[in-house]
């Protein structure tokens, strides 16, 4: 394997199908959104994505195997809607500039195979917040944008930056007969955030003709709420710790200044 | 797109067309004079170039849009003197060492292409200063060199090292059938410097035959020196505080010592 | 050379040949123990391969010769067992992602050249451990993973990264006509580990039909200790020096909060 | 330029030549020894060496003039001795390892077209030693290093790494038809180094035919001196400072603990 590959495990006939791609990034929202719609929607194994510029070691799986890092397409038929669906998700995005672009356009080239005409890519950006998590969209056709509003998503403040596979597809797309939709979800980052994730989904399943049962994510924002309550208790009392030796300092400093 | 390349979105005829060329740097002094000139001017878009060596983000546009980094070309017909103009501005640099040699080598096919004899780059050199910046000039030839002495550009020390694109064209130009010339800013380097691209401006101004309303700059400069005054009391707020706390240790160590 | 190359010393009739790998890594337990085996059992040199993603260095010979960085092959005829050995342990490990990968393949090119259909791999896991350290193993089929278990290897956790060339073979094992296994021995990491390395050698003896002398590694495994008791000293000091200087801190703190 | 180019400028009929190649790196050892050799022995400039894999930026010449960053080639003609002789300096080495693998070719392409049989490389190794400093040589070949020590070379610790184009020269030597010297001089290696450069000439005196007049590189060691001596002496009033500081907190700490 001396350049990104794909290798189809199975041929499906789609019917105009969207892409849908979320690797991971900040606060795993892409890829925790992504495996969940798979899961939940019970899609099902197409393809493997392999590349020489995701990072160099294996996996352990449960049974003592062991695998390189990769990523996997699934596809979910969907009688009841006018689209079907492929799912993109993996363990790692690519590790250079050369090889984030090599990925992309993989990934687009497999898309135009399949007759992909619209790709929506997840991703979260960062901020600190405490209310629910905003999603916002941009897009590289105004349909697509205005779809996107309507499922209440907001509009993306103009120079915002979207870093890896979930921009370069946008801005890629460009050059090929294929529109293409960004959501990113507010978060903190620093965890793996289910909530966003959820905020996410929310948005698709207005905007796409799927319904998809949200109880399970419940349970991951409740467990991951109890860390990050535990992990701001921990950072209270250290801050307080720094304070009080700022104080010493300082007035040790007005006595002498 | 698996390599740097450039797209025409339209063919003008140029007239001994000079390439003036203008990328972010050290107090974006290349990239604010370049843009302040094609806005004022009122240049015209031509060209497009994209390379998988700018940083692997996208950027979100005013109306939720969205587009990869990129580089502008955008050309002037010049009826009044004797050289057309073609300008080069772009959001990034490339990002690796063969990158910047591979955007450097693209240019300069396309400036040979459009029959370009003449370039010229604009950058910036870091120095702590407060008089009026200083503005030096580089050159492949010694008739680029004069003219720009004569408009007032100084000399620059030898040795100085002219890092990126701007540096790279002239270091490249020789091995082609161009002169190039180099004017470098005086900048403090740390903020957009718009006063250092206003100097770089006054001297094309009188290197060639263009006349540019300066005004539009005037009112950045002030916006930006008051940015810097503020920015200036905190640092000497935080440097007193240091030097109190360096004046408590030395009375310590003076007792014991 | 351009890319990474075999270069064959001499040519050996090896009869189902097992490929052992041990490159330089945590606790340098895959290339003591290779070596180790190396030595014991006379196995003889028969390839060397060069890489261009090697460091950029060379070493000095005891005569006052050079070389290039490389990996060595060596050749064992087991004439009492079903399988011939192949070991193979260098210098160093390629230092770019795209190294990795090409330097891996070349390795698999030439085990498929030789016939391998078993290859081992050896490396080290960071812990913070006292007793004698665990040997785990993963493997790329069942019956090999069970044969490691026989000889006292214990399973992995599911999700352990496993990085580099013993990593990355059992990988890329998969689309070639070869099953690998990987033992990793439970290392500190920060010194060469003799003593883990010894642990790795008694798996593969009650695996394979081989027998190995292991008084030479006991030495090494005394001196190394010496060495560890050392440094936990100096450690232990450094930590009671700095438990002072913070409860005089706590102290202060709690004077004033 | 997409590769590591020689340029040409003057065909010389050399006999018999004998390449000398002195890079910057530690000390600048290599380079001062190099060019003080073309200066003094009055070499004539042959060849110019570009490479993309040199650092991405141009330097600014004395007129106003500026160049890409090169490697130079000087011929010397030696009526009075068996060889004439080709000396190789430059700015910069390459600055990846692909980079310096491709570099470290092109050197042995030219010197195998001008029908080199030796090289001999110069650099540095870091030590602390106020005695006069030692230089120890490497080679590909016993009869290159008995020269050499016969020239009061010592013989080199076994182990050593020649990190850059000095050690890799050697090390692919071995794949052409030459044979290579690496003569390296102990140096602190934190600031140019003309002391140790002079060692290196006298010994390659000794071993070539050639005579160079050194006094030159007496006034340049005279400048070092002083300045290294001012560098001590600040050093040891900062050391005295902190010393004092750890005085105070440990008595602090006795106190209390």
């Amino acid at each position: 394997m001396k350049k990104t590959t794909i290798e189809e495990q199975k041929k499906v006939e789609l019917n105009n199908p969207i892409l849908i791609e979320g690797f991971p990034g900040l606060g795993m929202v892409g890829s925790i959104a992504t495996k969940y719609l798979i899961k939940e929607l019970k899609a099902e194994k197409v393809g493997t994505m392999y590349s020489p510029h995701f990072p160099y070691h294996v996996i352990v799986n449960k049974k003592g195997g062991v695998r390189l890092l990769r990523a996997e397409f699934y596809a979910l038929k969907n009688e009841s809607g006018k689209n079907d669906f492929i799912f993109l998700t993996g363990d790692s995005q690519a590790q250079t500039i050369e090889g984030q672009f090599e990925v992309a356009n993989t990934i687009l080239d497999f898309a135009e195979e399949k007759n992909v005409k619209t790709i929506i890519t997840i991703g979260g950006y960062r901020n600190e917040f405490e209310r629910k998590p905003k999603i916002v969209a941009v897009s590289t056709t105004p349909e697509l944008f205005e779809q996107a509003k309507k499922a209440e998503a907001l509009p993306s403040e103009a120079g915002t930056p979207i870093v890896g596979t979930a921009g370069l597809l946008l801005g890629l797309a460009k050059f090929r007969n294929v529109d293409a939709l960004c959501l990113l979800g507010e978060t903190k980052g620093y965890l793996p955030d289910p909530k966003t994730a959820k905020g996410i989904i929310e948005v698709l399943q207005k905007m796409l003709e799927i319904t998809v049962d949200l109880k399970g994510l419940d349970k991951d924002i409740e467990k991951s709420k109890q860390i990050l309550g535990r992990m701001q208790d921990i950072e209270k009392r250290r801050a307080k710790y720094m304070q009080n030796i700022k104080k010493v300092e300082e007035e040790k400093i007005t006595y002498i200044s």
